[in-house]
């Protein structure tokens, strides 16, 4: 596929150059010193906690950046590289609300649904990581990211993304990896959790914690990647092409100390860029300029042959409702054809502050359809069936041939929740819209397939090391 | 734009070469001899019903196609040329059903009905043309087409696209037109109606009555173009290159007719091209495959330079659920950015089978949402705003400045349906979705500016000559 571009490549040099005189005369705020000695050792000048980088600096270790970025997954049959396997598909995360599956009511989020929406990750096969995505409210003091953990890792051995909060976080996390893999030495030789953090804060600013654990996972030579978040005309100017610039000052020095750490670590030109809607400061994931935004990025990434992804196909809606369905799928479709490789996109609703069940079911069919965009049109001679039209000819069907019997199941996707029955068919069946479906598949889905994916002996390990942690079971859905 | 592209330009060249070689080898079967006259005198081969087509005549013929496509309204400041304004946006169209907008019940639509819907579009922002969405159960006998355009006539201003059955009721449909316009000579000045047809029937057949007609209005001059309607499986391969191969062919025959008929003849490479679902044969309009090949069509026509256009956007659910929000907004989105001219886009619901005004009003901001993104990123060096990046700071705030403000309503959508509020704030308002918003709108629509478009004396001359003919009153929704 030749992917759609808003841009055109002066735009993209021109951004690129707008970006290198914001480093040079701006700079960043970095509130971290050990941050700001690397740079400091680096090339960089600093005063205070102003951090200023000659163009040469930020040229220099861009030309380091790794062409590609691995997701290592428990079961490594679920490994995916961008952008060779693109697009990789992840649940959108952290958010601290869910709607209830059983009550269908908003409430907080625990620990026990991240044990329900691991395994349905799990199961879906559309998607391809679960970075973990609500809060758990019953977590322990002390064992905020474990609590989200444990369950994800008792239930789902695809890809999992996780952040952490401080260095003693982020440290006992790492103990229950090594645990699950059976030692630190196993586990670093595939390591299947991908650390995520958002270290640079619009504008131009970079945080302690966030910085640190970047800088420590690169250094430690561990999967991580930053997320760029500017909020056209509140953290960043209300235009896209002034978004775009300093979104993209903002990549160029966080991938810049990530390459100083070491060089040659692999990054993604993650990104959750929005447009308010300055009539009540609403924050607009399911805008269409959330889609065009990331479209743009994404062309940048490829002028940096880096890999790309971020928050694209969300929604500010609270239901699944048609709004919810047309603002994932604009963006989804903007960002599939604009090249991006990786989609922070399934199950969140009103602006990533809830998850839905249901929306995750609906939104891994909305994911077959992007990687079947994407798969793109087949085009050999059998393909063209040229013999086969001259010999149906005029009138003719070509509903028993052969060549359709072959592909009729391959060509298109085989959709298992989108409603094409006939009227009368679908009212005799209900008349059911897409929800009630989708409720009923993760119903399904919770019913079967429940047995933990951490063994016995793991489990004694880590509540040894862990006491009081979590009880990570299964809820049964009514 | 760049657009996205899913073949090759080599293979844009092979599926022009397939569909020369069909025609040759193949050709039409045309079952309007007045047609097979045209094709023999112009150097082709006609043998029986069989119609050939020598590659040379095609490449003879496709110089002369128009590179633009003018859609003339009643009031000419709704005028739209393609590709110049494009997205244009158009009411997909002849739905026998509607759902009626006071019961919610599907039932057959009527005269009165495409009043309403006239009104509506006429009053709702994102719509360029109204093609008639209904059919109209109540038409008396003789009165097929003309019950349907009065209605449209009585209260929409913009383009207005319409097909006839027999010749006798184009005439009476012209007879309308020229009586609306003040005379046939002012009406032909300035042709308010777009003539459609599907003269070509896949596979590779051409009817008499479409084709009678085609031949009219390119003969007279008058806008007029086809659609070519292959449903992979049934009537084309089950593949997409075998589907444009073959519908390319039947695009090219039927284009090259109308050259034939009057040199330089405008017209548009429009289609509705599907891959059917043969787990049921189910008609698939809203399968992302149906987006797919638009958007492959669309780099045919870019290749023949003609205007292109098409039923994209479609759904094939029964409610305004995220099925039709999300298979209207990826297809939407992908012939957006795939450099689609025209989208009969709006209100159908069930694969092109009723009629809802809610989903006309939800689609109306969908349509709102592909021009945001075919009017593009704006860029220059205000729009940069490298001054205010440098001037703002690291951790600095965008929401004051007059940059900020002097944009705040131009760089993004201004919503009207979509929820943008805190989820507090939705619950006060009454936790409602897309589609209650959007019946709300089409009340209060309902209830403004509803004085009929046509003058008294029009009124009267209209009934005089057209006897016994449908009232298309608006009818109140309570």
């Amino acid at each position: 596929m030749s992917f759609a571009e808003l841009l055109t490549q002066e735009q993209v040099q021109r951004i690129h150059d707008a970006a290198l005189e914001i480093l040079e005369e701006v700079g960043l705020k970095v509130r971290y010193e050990p941050a700001r000695e690397i740079f400091a050792q680096h090339g960089c000048s600093v005063e205070d906690e102003r951090v200023k980088f000659p163009p040469a600096v930020i040229e220099k270790y861009r030309k380091m950046y790794a062409p590609s970025f691995t997701f290592h997954a428990r079961d490594p049959k679920f490994d995916k590289t961008i952008p060779r396997d693109s697009p990789v598909i992840v649940t959108a995360s952290s958010a601290p609300n869910i709607i209830d599956p059983v009550t269908g009511v908003e409430r907080r989020a625990e620990s026990g649904d991240i044990a329900q929406i691991a395994h349905l990750i799990n199961e879906l096969p559309g998607y391809d990581m679960f970075s973990i995505s609500t809060l758990a409210e019953d977590a322990p003091a002390d064992q905020f990211t474990i609590s989200r953990l444990y369950p994800a890792l008792k239930y789902c051995l695809k890809p999992i993304r996780v952040t952490t909060t401080d260095h003693k976080d982020t440290l006992a996390m790492m103990q229950m990896a090594y645990i699950v893999a059976g030692g630190e030495e196993a586990y670093k030789e595939h390591p299947f959790l991908t650390h995520h953090y958002c270290p640079t804060v619009s504008p131009l600013s970079m945080d302690k914690l966030s910085a640190e654990n970047v800088i420590y996972f690169a250094s430690e030579g561990l999967p991580v990647y930053p997320t760029i978040v500017p909020n056209a005309g509140l953290t960043s100017p209300m235009s896209m092409a002034g978004t775009l610039a300093q979104g993209n000052a903002e990549f160029l020095a966080t991938a810049t100390l990530m390459q100083m750490v070491k060089e040659g670590t692999p990054t993604i030109y993650a990104t959750l860029a929005t447009v308010a809607d300055m009539r009540s400061g609403a924050y607009t994931s399911g805008a269409i300029e959330c889609g065009m935004l990331h479209m743009a990025f994404a062309q940048l990434a490829r002028f940096y042959n880096v890999p790309c992804g971020g928050y694209v196909g969300l929604t500010n809606s609270k239901l699944n409702d048609a709004q919810a369905g047309y603002e994932t799928g604009m963006s989804a479709m903007g960002g599939t054809v604009g090249g991006m490789d990786m989609f922070n996109i399934g199950g969140l609703i009103d602006a990533l502050t809830t998850f839905d069940f249901a929306k995750a079911v609906i939104d891994d069919e909305v994911a077959q359809m992007m990687k079947r965009v994407k798969h793109g049109i087949s085009f050999n001679e059998e393909d063209l069936a040229l013999d086969l039209i001259k010999q149906v000819g005029p009138g003719g069907s070509f509903i028993v041939a052969k060549h359709t019997i072959a592909r009729m199941k391959t060509e298109a996707v085989m959709t298992k929740l989108a409603d094409r029955d006939a009227r009368t068919v679908w009212v005799k069946k209900g008349s059911t819209d897409i929800q009630t479906k989708a409720m009923k598949r993760v119903k399904d889905i919770m019913a079967s397939n429940t047995t933990p994916l951490l063994s016995p002996e793991i489990e004694e390990k880590l509540r040894a090391e862990f006491p009081g942690m979590v009880a990570g079971e299964l809820l049964p859905i009514a």
